[in-house]
């Protein structure tokens, strides 16, 4: 079947949608004609992405406005492209940059492709469940003093799973560096639109920031927006690196979809929030009261150490319970048509946006609910065991050197001390353990094996079994 | 007024698309539901594109049956992440490659985002109409002679205004030389799928051809697809960069759309480009006709030394008329609602699909056959004035270097001799008359000058207005 069709069976197939896209296929919220019908080129009266002159220009000038922003772009190749470019113009070949090691993989590939030398520092933890915490501004300034040349800080707020970063204390201190600041706000697009939610990052004094309006607004997937403020920016260099990653054929359905989610915002946004907000802040009570699964909340991540929670992430925990994350998300998905966003060893991850109708949050309960009363009688006993460590590996050379290298295939087990050729990830959230031209560890084969037993996909080796890694022949390195 | 409202509003403006995308927005022969309600992410049974092993990986390899290459991948980021994936995985840093100068736009780039040292060679001249004409496989073979290390060879085939080259004979040279061809065949999809046109680049032995399925088949803006054939192509170094300038988030509306486009072509092809190839055909026997404007055939190319023609580019010129591509142009949109796809100085360039209605073509042929006859009588006396040539601006420094060094903006007028900071093309169809790095000459400001006289659109200069330029401060190099 193709997947037009299977799209449209899926479309029937009464699957509740606690992921992306943000507009939850919510067709009575969001509707469109026919895309054939008006999906165009730059003809007469319809502007030029590269050039943008006219109603696309007026466009991102809205866009602009609602988040408070100096210059917003449309994107087109969706957070990537924004992050590519923004790092690309913020840098030169071989510069020095601080990123968070929970960077996606697209600031890898930045890294890739500018020959980058970077500096990682890795977020705190948030042990109860087992996920990244927040990055304290103050660890941020410590490696500014020790580190010198950075030429950009890249930082993820709020993460995959809604922590945030204390983001106006690390512009501070930046700023004071004379550092911009680029944040991958791609999960965060919502923030600072309604007063429930936190802050965003453009007024928190970020220089650039990228956001998924597919992920956490009514948007189409792959739609994004880049944001430029500050005098730290090149914005001819920014520009063209725009231009340069993106389509010189931009489409205009998912332009006119852009449109169409800041149209919503500006005429309906306070009623869809405050709708919206308060049908996530009576589930949130209801879910705090579970006997077994346990939902994280901004309380616990601040005990934890961390700044702040994005309640729009629903992240639902099992450790602890004797069951895992693939047991909680399968049952959602077998028994209750719930389709999770994400899976990883303890917890599932569910994305909810103002485009969730009532009948969500309700089916998700009920389904938690029950699920909860059968942990508790399940047999298992909790084993409470505690996570293991990550010890960051050691870099031996660049990403672009490793890459560039001629390699060799050989088993996983064994291959402690080999330089890696390739990337290892866990997908979603798709943050890479090992980058190309770092060691492989013990700690990191003993972390993948956990994560294999627990039926987690890791990605990124060309060995999909992930047996076999490529690493560096370095008897023949260039 | 929003985007989608004056998307809305055009579409029932009555105004006939000569232009891409090819699905020409013929409802009658594409539908689709609500976009909202089958846009979706990457969950259970849709696949992942940048690990296909489902749904997404079926569709690929039947788009590879239809063309006969080894393997095809969707592109979502329309036939410019394509080209730039596609020598970026052919090259090393600094490596030299043979380019055409009648290259798009993202071929530059990629060249800048991989200091590659290109050697430009220009395809021969069509001067009855003042176009590009096709690349020699004598020309090429002379090239590979005399310069050594060439890593890849990209051509354009066929052109914007449907010059095609002899890609057959330039791939054999190629091999001879163990060097790979990519052809980007962006507008020529339709290309080997109907007795009538010629054959594609796949079957003649291209290494690597893009496709913009969304310029001359019925897909959506920014849909493409790349095809890999034979063994000089690194498919693992193909698919990390196909993976890096490609969205994480690719669009499901943008991949079913290619799918509805591949089931058409499979169960509809030889019914649509039979009747939509015999009415090219009338048009084409009733615009020979023509006392004025002269459309660009088979016949023309080749007395005119170039290797053959593809029929569905419409190509009017009314040079030596008296009149301007611009008047025709305008008058064709203004008088008749027909919206073509370009205009250069002394010609106007419609383009044409399997979508196209007879409606289409009658409209077209019957406002060319009014306005032929007002020229005939237009009292302007017909000033055949001979093309001028343009001679190749000599090469000071790299792309790469010119870009990122410090440069300073001065008037044009008196530019001659500096080392330009900037692109300058005529867009469309995006073709560079100058290229970072390259010395400012006078051929180049007297072609300016005449673009200019007739009204074209010069761009990639900083100022809109094409009066100052970017150069160089060659006493600050870096």
């Amino acid at each position: 079947m193709n997947l037009y069709d299977s799209l449209l069976k899926y479309k029937d197939e009464g699957y509740y949608p606690m992921h992306m896209p943000g507009h939850k296929r919510n067709t009575e919220l969001l509707t469109m004609v026919n895309p054939y019908s008006i999906d165009i080129t730059e003809i007469e009266g319809f502007d030029n992405l590269h050039r943008a002159e006219g109603i696309l220009k007026e466009g991102m000038e809205s866009w602009a406005k609602i988040y408070g922003s100096k210059e917003t772009y449309y994107l087109v190749g969706g957070s990537s492209a924004g992050i590519l470019a923004g790092i690309s113009a913020c840098t030169d070949r071989g510069d020095k940059i601080l990123v968070a090691r929970n960077c996606h993989k697209s600031v890898y590939n930045a890294i890739y492709l500018k020959g980058l030398r970077p500096v990682y520092f890795y977020p705190g933890r948030i042990k109860s469940v087992g996920i990244n915490g927040s990055i304290p501004p103050g660890e941020i300034e410590e490696y500014l003093k020790k580190e010198k040349d950075i030429k950009l800080i890249v930082i993820t707020s709020p993460t995959y799973e809604g922590i945030v970063s204390d983001v106006a204390g690390i512009a501070e201190a930046a700023h004071r560096y004379g550092i911009p600041l680029m944040v991958d706000e791609a999960h965060g697009a919502h923030l600072g639109l309604f007063s429930g939610f936190l802050q965003g990052s453009v007024t928190q004094g970020a220089d650039i920031v990228v956001h998924s309006i597919h992920k956490t607004l009514p948007a189409f997937t792959q739609s994004a927006l880049l944001h430029a403020n500050g005098g730290l920016i090149k914005r001819e260099k920014l520009i063209r690196y725009l231009s340069i990653y993106q389509s010189t054929s931009p489409s205009y359905l998912l332009m006119a979809g852009m449109d169409k989610c800041r149209e919503l915002l500006e005429n309906r946004g306070k009623e869809l929030f405050s709708v919206y907000y308060s049908r996530l802040a009576e589930f949130y009570l209801a879910a705090e009261k579970f006997k077994n699964i346990r939902i994280l909340t901004d309380n616990i991540v601040k005990t934890e150490g961390s700044y702040a929670f994005d309640p729009s992430k629903l992240v639902l925990s099992v450790k602890g319970t004797g069951s895992t994350g693939k047991e909680l998300y399968d049952e959602l998905l077998g028994s209750y048509k719930i389709q999770m966003e994400m899976v990883s060893g303890d917890y599932v991850l569910g994305m909810t946006s103002i485009a969730d109708r009532k009948e969500g949050f309700d089916r998700l309960l009920e389904a938690l609910s029950k699920i909860d009363d059968q942990l508790a009688g399940n047999g298992k006993e909790k084993q409470e065991e505690e996570e293991m460590e990550f010890t960051p590996p050691p870099v031996a050379m660049s990403c672009e050197e490793a890459l560039d290298s001629p390699v060799r295939s050989i088993p996983l087990k064994g291959s402690e001390g080999r330089i890696s050729a390739e990337y290892i990830y866990l997908y979603p959230p798709g943050i890479p353990l090992l980058v190309p031209g770092e060691k492989v560890t013990e700690n990191l084969l003993s972390k993948m094996a956990v994560y294999k037993k627990q039926g987690l996909t890791i990605q990124g080796m060309d060995d999909l079994n992930a047996d076999r890694i490529k690493v560096v022949e370095e008897g023949l390195k260039i």
